[in-house]
């Protein structure tokens, strides 16, 4: 059995007069923030406010560059050059970072946003344009990633020497081969299914597939939804049956390595 | 006589496919440049594209961060809060930053642009909100400022300890109190207007306001418009006839010192 | 006592992903609706799904546009040209005057929206600017303004021409004088508090200045509050309370008459 | 021999402080003006502009829609769904309409603009979303579609029943089947080239495709570059060249007939 577990989150995706779900209650539940940069959503404002509370709870700091798409969430792939992908993630990752140093925290992780996500892993160049745009901001920038069997973007960032920290996605609809679509939640998550698929995973390293087949999971984070309106409840039932299980939440960044472990029960 | 003056241009106003002058001419024929953050003006490419002509041809760098109000280039007053300000600068400059962390070379300076400068100007609050800002992103920042009498930003810049380096703008209408209104050049610069304008500040020391009354314009550096169709031409005249007077261009930043200062002709 | 009073509320406000409220269940509880435009707030999804709800529900259709400020909710003033100020009113209502052609509603009524409303109503030139784009769309079309005493924007409207609606705020704090100060209520309203408001304005056309001074309010209809959370249940609280007096909840472009007035109770 | 052709630019793409070519001058020169609606190019400013050169020179105006991608400039491909290019489509053109009717001139065309001109062809859902939006703003709205042997937007529009004027691109790269491949230009236009394609495609029907082969295009609107700065030269000398043979320069939406035509001549 596994000692620890990440709790991450999408943060900072509040724009404006526009809040998403309640951000503050549920910086206090993660381990580990994705901040939105104000292309796909978010804004200075709300950025500035999510790196305080980071601090402010000691949740560790991901950029979460998106396409400049705030009409479509940055959820609608867009066919930019590599280039663009590159300036777009120094742009957006260098604004988040100069919050952090503002702050006095450190910007330490990152992983690309819904459809710009998609458009990195769909050949090494677009990886390879997205991954340099991160190590230009931290060259020891850690990569949060899906963790699925195979795609570029895994690969082309294990190649380049990135370290990984690898996700298991709840909420998502894991195809036989362990690659995933991504299925939408809007408004409130049900708060058993998640924890029922979390404390799966994170005791047996194992989900179930749409077709109903039993598949391996190696990951050492775990993306919640922080934009349901439940998301504090949900979060609350994970942390409780984590702990009931004898697993401490925490940020992978401080738990000394990032490659996926399996903890062997003592008693065992 | 000054031995040197600096030379300084709005940059990296382009915006997608929108080409504003002829940049990586100017480029070539100034000391300083103040990139726009892709808010009123520019977009990242056009900034990465910027920082790299800078580098190439040691220009130094300052951002010049203004409203977000892309439609209106930034020139149309908006009541934002003291807070947002704050927030605009540090996203903005942060971006900048990170451009010039890649491509090697230093954000040394900054300037808030064309309304948002107004804004900083009110009053002391707006004038410490923008300092602030650009400090949190680098805590030896210069700024860049049109030498002007006395007004909230220049004091409050000097009161927190920021080395100002002072503008003349040949472009604009001095009152007699050396106060400028903004004089807005389209398309084609008059060059024997500009370099005469430029060379009796050099040479003496003054500019003519409106009423016709002389009046004293004590800088280091000329503020000469770089979106203009004919600014190549303008700044090549301008280096030839400071040239033939012995008055060397180069960046305020790179001259051992910012206060303004007049150099004793050796013979005089 | 008055026989029949006109819910308004601000629609079609939600942007993309972010969902203010629970549009489609106070469209079903107000009269008419002023429906964001895409500038300050919405979208051409969000405009088109507001219009063909207005058209289910039986809701008047008015046109709310705004300053091109999406990330401050239009709520900064921005300093625009007259000229602009027509432009985007034009652009503005023509845009939502399309879905209603499409959907099959008419486009009749229109409200600056925010800071453009007080934009609008800084003098004269501002007003007849905003009022001509308006006219332009709809020769016909009829103005909701805030009943304030003696205001340009209600001055120009009048003198050119324009049938008016007079609105209460209950939100709002009035001064002695009854004009406004903007109250900005977040997330939740207290119902018993805007139905009291409501409901002395109804029957009395009385409410109390922030000074304690009892002020009258001449208006035939009401602005509450859409995107609040609890919208619903104010409005259905509001229904409630006016039908117990016997006031019918109508649209004030239905009622034959656009004049404020009064109707003496029959036994009276 | 053809007695008419008319030549059509895409108008109205300057953006607040940035002005693309010289439009005035251009709309002098042309018959017909697709005209961009601030979604990948224009503002409302720029629009009513436009539209008031419109009527003053004669021109003919169609609506040029695009993607919500004004950095890219809409020719970058968005996934978008049908329902939101339908409300794309609605927005733009509407908000166009809304400029012509206050002008007072008539909203005849419409040809969707760049990468969603690309989104529209790609299969008969994304053509039907785009003309049923286009047929909401104007039911008898003409289309101007590219003259290529067999796409789903043209057949689409055809069995619709829309009138469709065909129109022939100089500036691109034809395949020997007549598709073609968008080659951009950039500032300046070779005139003699321009000139040169149009009066053999004017004259004899024809052009030559990239491999080398004649091939046939039938079309009876020529589209040229509008934005580039020497538009208006490129323009004058086609004029020239057309008056020579004897060919009138005038709108298809004044030509009586939309159906692609060669003239015989009289003596042949």
């Amino acid at each position: 059995m596994r000692k620890w577990i990440d709790l991450n989150s999408d943060m900072g995706e509040s724009f404006g007069n526009y809040v998403l779900g309640r951000p503050e209650e549920v910086m206090k539940l993660i381990n580990h923030a994705n901040v939105a940069c104000a292309y796909h959503a978010g804004d200075p404002t709300w950025m500035r406010r999510t790196v305080e509370w980071a601090k402010k709870y000691g949740v560790t700091l991901g950029a979460h560059p998106g396409f400049p798409d705030l009409m479509g969430f940055g959820r609608r792939l867009m066919n930019i050059t590599t280039q663009e992908a590159k300036d777009y993630v120094v742009y957006q990752a260098g604004a988040l970072k100069a919050f952090a140093d503002m702050v006095g925290v450190k910007l330490e992780a990152a992983k690309p946003h819904g459809a710009f996500w998609v458009w990195a892993q769909q050949n090494e160049d677009n990886s390879r344009a997205v991954l340099e745009g991160f190590r230009a901001v931290n060259p020891d920038i850690v990569m949060y990633l899906p963790a699925l069997p195979r795609y570029p973007l895994m690969e082309t960032a294990e190649r380049m020497g990135f370290r990984v920290v690898k996700e298991f996605y709840p909420g998502l609809a894991y195809a036989d081969d362990g690659n995933i679509t991504v299925k939408r939640t809007y408004g409130v998550e049900n708060v058993e299914e998640i924890v029922e698929l979390v404390m799966r995973f994170a005791l047996e390293g194992k989900t179930t597939a749409v077709s109903g087949k039993v598949i391996d999971v190696e990951a050492d984070s775990v993306c919640v939804h922080g934009d349901v309106i439940n998301a504090p409840e949900v979060l609350e039932a994970l942390r409780a049956a984590l702990s009931r299980a004898g697993i401490e939440a925490r940020s992978a960044l401080r738990a000394g390595e990032a490659a996926p472990r399996r903890m062997e029960r003592a008693s065992a």
